[in-house]
């Protein structure tokens, strides 16, 4: 495997998956374990991850679905994800650590490439004008659509713009990330989330051991 | 003159310049001088010109300089611009208005172009990619490098991020303002802005008077 052959000394991992796949439970899991065995491990999440981009993430999610246009949206999320970038995941990988991050750019590519227009080749061109960094590994945890939208609906608090959406947009979500994991196979790893958080966890965790060996 | 084929019906003027310049001030001069003669007049400024916009602005405005990266804020500038563009410029163009906007593309351009690192070329990348729109007429108010900065220094409020800045910098920004008029010359008028508000004022309203005609 090649996936440390990033510009950084430690490693970059994301999670994806749709609302309610368990990833961000997944990721704190992997976080645990990892620092369990002796790693130094940086748990972070997007759209956030560092002062400036939780501010721009309260604007982006807090609100009216109709708030800001596609376009405009996914230039906040970008001036997000620069900050985040700058401030904690280059510092963090510079200094040796395994960041864990809940989603990322792939998150950006299916919400707004796929959900809100055809924005998949703006966001794309975006991502390489300034962001131009893609995670060493990403895991996606894959989720039945109709279960992931009755748990994220379970969960409703304010920032609730992105999930307005019926279980018809959840298969295509879902469709869009796996579409993803065949495009850049060799970073993404498909793991089934129909599973315990236990069984889902221990299959996070052996494959990043491999990832990490 | 072509200035009128746009692709919207009304015309979009915006004022640019250094730092205490006086283009706010001149800006609201035309617009109150066309609102006389029975045009119908949409005065904005940038950053800001929405609502959205307007909450971007200050997290770009306020706070440390180092608060954020001249990537990150490139990207925040142009989320601003885009809600701007989509919720107030657009609109009022199409609904046959003039538009007289204080500041808007040429001042990233200048500011984030010159002032911190060598972006231009990102700059216009990303409005290419984000933005697309001209204005039809740009009027620049070239102003005295020290005057401007003195009057500058003089008014300093909360939103101070962008006059941190000396004389040595106004120097280099009023260059780059002409040279952006050498490189647009079809929709730049370029103003001598050191002499009394009515002589610049009545200036400019004869040179957009010409634009209209």
């Amino acid at each position: 495997m090649t996936i440390r052959a990033g510009r950084a000394a430690g490693l970059f991992i994301t999670f994806e998956g749709i609302d309610g796949s368990g990833k961000s439970t997944q990721a704190r899991r992997l976080a645990e374990a990892l620092a369990a065995e002796g790693r130094d491990v940086r748990l972070t999440r997007e759209p956030g991850g560092s002062p400036g981009a939780e501010e721009i993430r309260s604007l982006v999610l807090e609100g009216d679905p109709d708030r800001w246009s596609a376009e405009t949206e996914i230039l906040l999320f970008t001036a997000a994800r620069r900050d985040h970038l700058e401030r904690t995941i280059l510092p963090a990988l510079a200094a040796g650590q395994v960041v864990i991050c809940d989603r990322f750019a792939d998150s950006t590519r299916v919400y707004q490439g796929v959900s809100r227009g055809d924005l998949r080749a703006k966001v794309d061109q975006l991502h390489e004008l300034m962001i131009g960094r893609e995670p060493d590994l990403t895991v996606l945890i894959d989720m039945d659509p109709d279960t992931g939208h009755a748990r994220a609906l379970s969960r409703r608090g304010t920032e609730e713009r992105f999930e307005e959406f019926g279980p018809d947009l959840q298969r295509r979500m879902r469709a869009a990330f796996l579409g993803l994991s065949e495009e850049f196979p060799s970073r993404f790893r498909v793991i089934d989330g129909n599973r315990s958080i236990d069984l889902v966890a221990a299959d996070v965790h052996r494959t990043v051991a491999e990832a990490l060996a």
